[in-house]
């Protein structure tokens, strides 16, 4: 697994963080406000829950051939990817009456941006809710966010199985596994793509082996994050 | 597993199925023309290959509550899902020259949309390549469509597994799995989401059991129904 | 005149049925809902109105030439035509409060698409008000829809005079004449294009006359199908 | 009839007239260019044609309540009645290469204004021609637009029959019905719309009778413009 | 400096003028309603603005080369530059609870349309907001409208100094200066632009003596022609 | 005038940098393509040119309230300032062939931000085009590039001149004045708006000083940061 790193990079969003993955750079801020989506207004108070967005995009610069800006199809998947994995780890009731935004902006592309952002959004989105706290538009952090949410990825090779693909890898796997878990520990989403090949029961059982690893890392990375930046979380 | 069938349903593109799945019914044709992607366009000819790509739609009368025209995010991440399992089920290399579009509209959506529209593209798929290759546009079927390719969902509801979930069942799953596969046989196509919930490696395997098996049934009716079309593939 | 023929083909909305004129095959379905159009929100209750809208679209299979997805002025135009005629159908005083969407989708394209799904949308609208009638969402069948609408073409190609003209005629005619009538009997809307050719006062009463016969037959067929699925249309 | 009269009114098009209605008051401009559409690229030269469209829209301040710019249904609608009907106007083959743009701009509006547009948009491109033959990209105008066209409207309104409707009375027609005719004369466009009322056969021949009438005065008025323009149309 | 003209030229709009500079012809309409941007709604009512937004666009007839409709970056910023110095000439204190609409749509294109338009605008804004005032839905307008505004270009082409560059001009020029200023006499913007060259201290001055010149000279004008319309402004 | 700081910060661009403008923060790439834009095609060969052009964006967690993705009015105008800049920084026939697309990403907003994109935007065009001479894409640097760029914004807030604005400056600002000028040193775009005010010529003066001042130190720092990169232009 390459060098993954979360560095503090101030914005004006009360999360933000830069996300270092060998050399794939991701750009995590989050933002919170009280402007539900329209099909929440009519929620039963006792009912009431918050919600958790996010958005994904890749700068120009992310890429060696310049990526033009705006939304397609796989950026759309991928957004839509970390948006329910986030959801995931949240209590929506712990959070109710705020939409959370998170974003994700690939600064540098090499491989891998989907599950950096997932691991750099969940920190960010612990920092907004921690400034939403202290600024008493939401309750107990904890109580929001019960578990830690990190993903990873894995894939085979020339028959050789890896864990974290950085872009050289990725564009030759057979077979492409994303996993993202929580810290209970479970998984919340499981992505396995073939497109140039196909995987048996035993292959994928040996990938999700590999992911299992990588996560715990992570997770591990996020705590010591969390901590140097003195945010109690749990 | 709800009853599954094929019906006959002529349109004016050269693969056209009609798609049940218990109370769900997808229209599914294939069309081929020669105008390849752009991107396609300067290929070497020794490495020439076709591409294969999908749309998949719900028409306004297919959910109880009307739904609207256009693209969303939710479908745009569904066709490339279907595209993706389509690609993984030809030989590229086989349909040199020939762009494939298989269209997926859902005309009445009772859960299982996705898999059920890949099930049964597939079987449109092979009767736009028969088409094709009866005209002197492609090359031998087999040789295009090696392996036979089905998709089915299984997922935990009140902490109960289930193999091919209705709209009801889904709305209320825990965790819903999607699994595509060749029937070679191996993975094309996993994807896991707990969006509700999560689960465990153990509840995983059992899923993956079940759909196995629904994968199986559904590859025995596709191939009675191309037998029945007289379409003789392997 | 070519066979016409509707058949029942249940989806998820009220009203929905298959049309066949020749080898055309229209899918017409009508919802209800009770989210009127932003400009009829201020109406006085002894004005109050409800109101008629139609969407018209060819799936990508219906033509021979595979048919991109989207609206483009053609179905622009004539998804306003369907919707006008529909309106002129309908007392929407007698429907007050109800917003209903006719969907017609094109599933096989062999000329009269419009006319075809006119006459389908009128028998799929009849079937959504007698459901909102029997939900108690609406008040009398009868007093909303007082007459049958049904809609047929006519032409001339290469100087002789045709009614109800499949795409091999239509594609050189001189002159189409689209004609829309409801069963007072009155026109509702005629459409006489000659962008090939022009056409006399004779010729276009000779047409009429046409016209008027062929929107009696499927008066005809329209009230065998409401009977034969025990609606009491009047 | 309401007053119809024809101004010269230079923009940087060939073809620019202002025509006056009543109160109505439409800018006509036609341009032309070689850049045929994409589809008409690969004809054969013996069967080399050209091609004529129209674009229509609103100007901000042309109705009472300011109008929202871009394109709308109505408008495309509007757009494509009248390159029809141009194009009816015109042997395509004698503009072999031109691709003619005929732009209908509504500075006021007052009812009538696609019919205006009609009349005023053949003047317009009878101009553009003219100087298309005279820098020698066409060859010889009468060839090319061998009758003139002209559109009138006319309708029923509390009963009675009018020709030419303004905005009062058009609002408040039971039927109306728009009427594009050539010098032939005989019938390019008809279009009868009833949606607050319907029509019967011998109301129908009496608004032709009056159509008939509006569209012989305006093709006198045409030809004294084009004279006083110094155009030798035919 | 070219010829300036203004003609009244009605259309539904209160405020509606024609400005010839040179060969360049603008039509500026000004329109009013109570429909204030939704983030003026919760506006505190001693704090009370209306608002001034401005649209731009060429229509397609005013280029030599037929300008395809739509808004473009080009456009977009004309317009907010227009937009700004309106704003900047009124006193949205005076004229609260309005929403007005200036439009410019440009017949003929020889340079200079954006600082036409922008002295042709005020001409229209203050017969509109006159036309409020006389219906009782504003308040005094010379309260609201303090002073004139005007615009001009200057630049240098081949070294030489020029008032108002017409497109041949324009198109060689090194640099152009747009200036617009009230009567105060103050610069209310002012935009320099040396793509194709650039400009000293020296000669920034020497253009900016040349646009007062200019300002003055139109400012003459429009008190003329609101004199002759029987607008007493000031 | 606030703390400017550029920043190596890697991405796949060829230019990449990072600038400090006190609070506020811009990444600037720049790449570099062989594909010219359309209209450039057809060049003549002693005619042959490059081309240049800019992006700029506000990422969602830049400003305080979260900026939505997608370009509007205000972004597109600022662009295309960027793009005139640094177009008149180049000798466009000195990169003939080149297509150089410079993208400015807002990372933190406090005011300034279009003047610190452009200065921040020559460097990594200077980078971008340093890297293109030394894969032998382009010729000599420093004829491409014949002076310096850069960018300051100058304006009067309570009747008192500042240099370089922050946004609590700018927000309550009477006049607003930006600035780029080359090391020749003459200026090529000043952009002077008075929204909420005017400026007497003597002001303008005043405020053309400053920002000739803090023009000049930004140089410094651009030719500071160049040769820490061993980047040896001029």
């Amino acid at each position: 697994m390459r060098s993954f790193r979360l560095e503090a990079f101030p914005s004006n969003a009360p999360g933000s963080v830069l996300v270092h993955c060998g050399e794939t750079k991701v750009l995590c801020t989050a933002s919170y406000s009280t402007r539900l989506p329209g099909w929440m207004k009519d929620q039963a108070p006792e009912e009431a829950r918050g919600w958790v967005t996010a958005e994904y995009a890749m700068l120009p610069g992310s890429t060696l051939d310049r990526k033009k800006r705006g939304s397609d199809g796989r950026s759309s998947e991928i957004q839509r990817l970390i948006a329910r994995v986030l959801r995931g780890a949240v209590d929506l009731k712990g959070i109710s009456g705020l939409m959370v935004h998170c974003d994700c902006d690939v600064i540098k592309a090499d491989g891998g941006t989907r599950t950096t952002a997932i691991s750099g959004a969940w920190v960010a989105l612990v920092m907004a809710l921690q400034a939403a706290a202290q600024a008493g538009d939401s309750g107990d952090l904890s109580a929001a966010i019960p578990y830690q949410v990190a993903a990873v990825s894995a894939g085979i090779v020339d028959g050789q199985q890896y864990l974290d693909l950085d872009y050289n890898l990725d564009s030759r796997a057979q077979v492409d596994l994303n996993v993202a878990a929580n810290s209970r520990p479970s998984y919340i989403e499981i992505q396995g793509t073939g497109e140039a090949g196909d995987c048996s029961r035993s292959e994928l059982n040996d990938l999700l082996d590999l992911a299992d690893q990588g996560i715990q890392q992570i997770f591990a990375i996020q705590r010591d994050f969390l901590q140097s930046m003195h945010i109690d979380w749990q």
